[in-house]
């Protein structure tokens, strides 16, 4: 391989190619230590052209291409397994803040914080937030259609690009960074690259849609009987509020419990005890608006007895605490233990119901486990996750705990959901897609083969080998 | 042809199947008649199976379909010249309204009025709304990816779709009308046919989004000197009442005099004469909001000199009589004479200085002719039309306005515009989408022959025949 790939490195800026061993390291493990690969060489373009020229080397080739930006995924789609890499890290440039047309142009390897940055500097807002913002980089985001806690409000990243420039299989060059609210010329092709986890050509750069800034926000953590009634108040905060809720978040008594016991600092928000919690967030563009619309709609919910409980925030500081009790779950379900994970939604109206037959059948299913349940229920998202409910072994629960999954995933089936709302299929989920959805992977496969007659855009990653008949 | 698709019509409910010369006549021409065609046999199906098997039989014997629903496109898409017709008109049930969901879910044949009143009756919004509205269907306006007066707060129908169940030219069926929020399993393959014109598959339902109802709206007339100044109104009307903005059409004093002269009942809005005008809607979730919102915001807009006088509706019928002068507009026009007209996009930034120029140029280009702007300004899209002066011969202006056309599409190019911002491809913009973005093009032909590789779907229109090299 390395001999095949002379000629393209020696034509490269050196800076743009490393063979260290060291360097390569942190690129071929994802960042929870899952996954662990190889790769041959890293390279690390700073401009399109260089992306063309290594794309168009590799596709005359045949060399496989794993294109990589923060390396922040959940489902191994960013570790090589042999592919060449090529990192979009070097290319990092602000291109253009546009506030008049409320857009900003930024390459894939800018980090998702460093763009919520630009926009607040020019006086808008750039509204996907997630976990991983300090890292993570527009690339993967835009590969993995990220959603994140303001999803509800603002949509996915599908949601918020305006346009692309992406290198496709063959170097030719897709560009569409003028910012356009409206372009009816035929099938939209960026479309086809937002959620495509890399296997139909390289994002280089994208035109990303901004926002005027919210002047008030207020958030709160209600007290709630059930995911029904969570449902509820997500629909009555909705009207009551004029469509200001930002944010809605569930949180299982036990996923908030896990938190407040292994993250230090953290602490129970309301003081009557309750099976479920809601984050709520309201943001508002007029001054003092949002906690006077929180106040009014939450007091409507407790007439209507759907909040047993809540805390509004007073203060900056409080609303940040707040959100570090959801944000903390994950890190305290780690603690606590490996769980079985399932990123999944279902319509919201059918949420409720989901929730109940798949905590009752899995917790019945597998002897000493429990479901641990928290996410975005204003999408339909929730990460419905199985723990055991006392310590021992771990690789022989996440075992034992495979029905479950099986189990978990035919309940979305039969609700009409999704068993990947939002992190994607990567090599995890590949089987279960196969399996679930043969007509749209065929249609996929078919797609990829035009685009990529060679496969050498991810070709294991989301749709992988042909499945044997 | 009518030999061959014996077989087919024998099989089919012969409610499915029309050779009547008078039942087929309005399904080949459009609604301007500027469009006239032919073709041998109507189908009319009135289930999804007997979609799949008019499309297998047309598939296995290379025959051209035209899919059509509301038939109301302005640029050729749905006439047909010898292609086999499909009117989706009698699949036209409700399946589902899911107000928890705030979803909803119709087939293509479905009016786009009779959706709004159905989501009116859940108390929710379905809020894409057109001139052609009584008549356009949800297939067309899927397929066409329809734009309206709202987009600027709800976005395109492209925003507004769920999910989609589509037959493939083979007859496999894609379907996808659960209703979720977040589904990332790779390619979003709705994606591809929302626009393109027919040319990928049949759309036979979609399941739509629904939004909470507003609860109070102001519509105002504001006189403003220029369009610079109407992008600047908009910015500060936009932050000023928090994002409640929900239309935002500019309009020049030509364009509302043709209304006015032509069309009976209309009367000027404001006492100041200006150059240009601006109809402003807001709406909020709160009773009685919106009026004080337009109120104060106008009222910066006075002290900051972007507006000369204002008239805000007192009451519904007057809210009404200000949008009629608005989409009194076309008729307007239609009376004073035919037109060279243009549906094109802009960064809403760069809107103010592609108008001066086009403006400018093409009238010094064009002897005895003026521009005539209107539209949706809040999204960059404008109607930029190309008028006579004076009454003369019809035929003689539009041919002696082409070189005018030519100027504006490639002034639109410079300042990274599209020739096509809502009304799309059809035939009528062919040559110029083929000219301007060939790689777009050539990806589009690669997708096409994927998944319809005998090119049985409207093979005449958006992409047509290959052109020589």
């Amino acid at each position: 391989m390395l001999d095949t790939l002379q000629p393209l490195c020696s034509r490269l800026d050196p800076k743009s190619v490393s063979f260290d061993a060291g360097e390569i390291a942190p690129h071929i493990q994802d960042w929870r230590a899952q996954y662990r690969g190889s790769s041959p060489v890293l390279f690390k373009p700073s401009t399109l052209d260089e992306v063309r020229e290594i794309v168009r080397f590799c596709n005359t080739h045949a060399i496989a291409i794993l294109p990589q930006s923060g390396n922040t995924g959940l489902v191994g789609g960013s570790t090589p397994q042999g592919e060449v890499l090529l990192s979009l890290k070097r290319m990092n440039q602000v291109r253009d803040v546009d506030p008049d047309n409320d857009s900003l142009t930024v390459e894939a390897g800018c980090i998702l914080e460093s763009v919520q940055e630009r926009a607040r500097e020019a006086g808008r807002l750039f509204p996907l937030s997630l976990g991983a913002q300090g890292s993570a980089m527009i690339g993967g985001l835009i590969s993995t259609n990220a959603g994140g806690v303001h999803v509800l409000r603002y949509g996915m990243m599908r949601d918020l690009v305006l346009g692309l420039e992406a290198v496709l299989p063959d170097g030719r060059v897709i560009s569409d960074l003028s910012g356009l609210r409206k372009n009816n010329t035929g099938y939209d092709l960026k479309q086809l690259f937002i959620g495509a986890e890399g296997t139909l050509g390289v994002i280089t750069a994208a035109t990303l849609k901004l926002f005027p800034r919210p002047v008030s926000t207020a958030v709160a953590i209600a007290a709630v009987h059930s995911p029904r009634d969570a449902v509820s108040l997500l629909s009555l905060m909705k009207s009551a509020t004029g469509g200001s809720v930002a944010a809605f978040e569930l949180m299982s008594e036990r996923a908030l419990s896990f938190a407040i016991e292994h993250v230090p600092g953290l602490r129970q928000p309301v003081e009557t005890p309750s099976p479920w919690y809601v984050l709520i967030e309201i943001t508002s563009g007029e001054a003092e608006r949002a906690p006077v619309l929180m106040e009014s709609a939450l007091e409507t919910a407790f007439e209507r007895e759907l909040v047993q409980d809540a805390a509004i925030s007073q203060s900056q500081a409080q609303a940040e605490s707040f959100w570090l009790l959801r944000e903390s779950i994950p890190e305290g379900e780690k603690a606590h233990g490996k769980a079985a994970k399932h990123d999944v939604s279902v319509p919201v109206s059918r949420m409720p119901d989901f929730m109940e037959e798949a905590t009752q059948k899995a917790e019945a299913l597998i002897d000493g486990a429990m479901i641990v349940a928290f996410g975005h229920v204003g999408d339909g998202n929730v990460h419905f996750n199985l723990a055991r409910k006392a310590p021992g072994a771990e690789a022989d629960f996440l075992t034992a705990a495979k029905p479950a999954s099986a189990l978990i995933y035919d309940l979305v089936d039969k609700y009409g959901g999704s068993i990947s709302a939002e992190h994607g299929i990567g090599v995890l989920k590949q089987d279960e897609l196969a399996a679930r959805k043969p007509v749209q992977v065929s249609v996929m496969r078919q797609i990829k083969a035009a685009l990529d007659p060679h496969s050498i855009m991810n070709p294991r990653i989301l749709l992988g080998p042909e499945r044997g008949s």
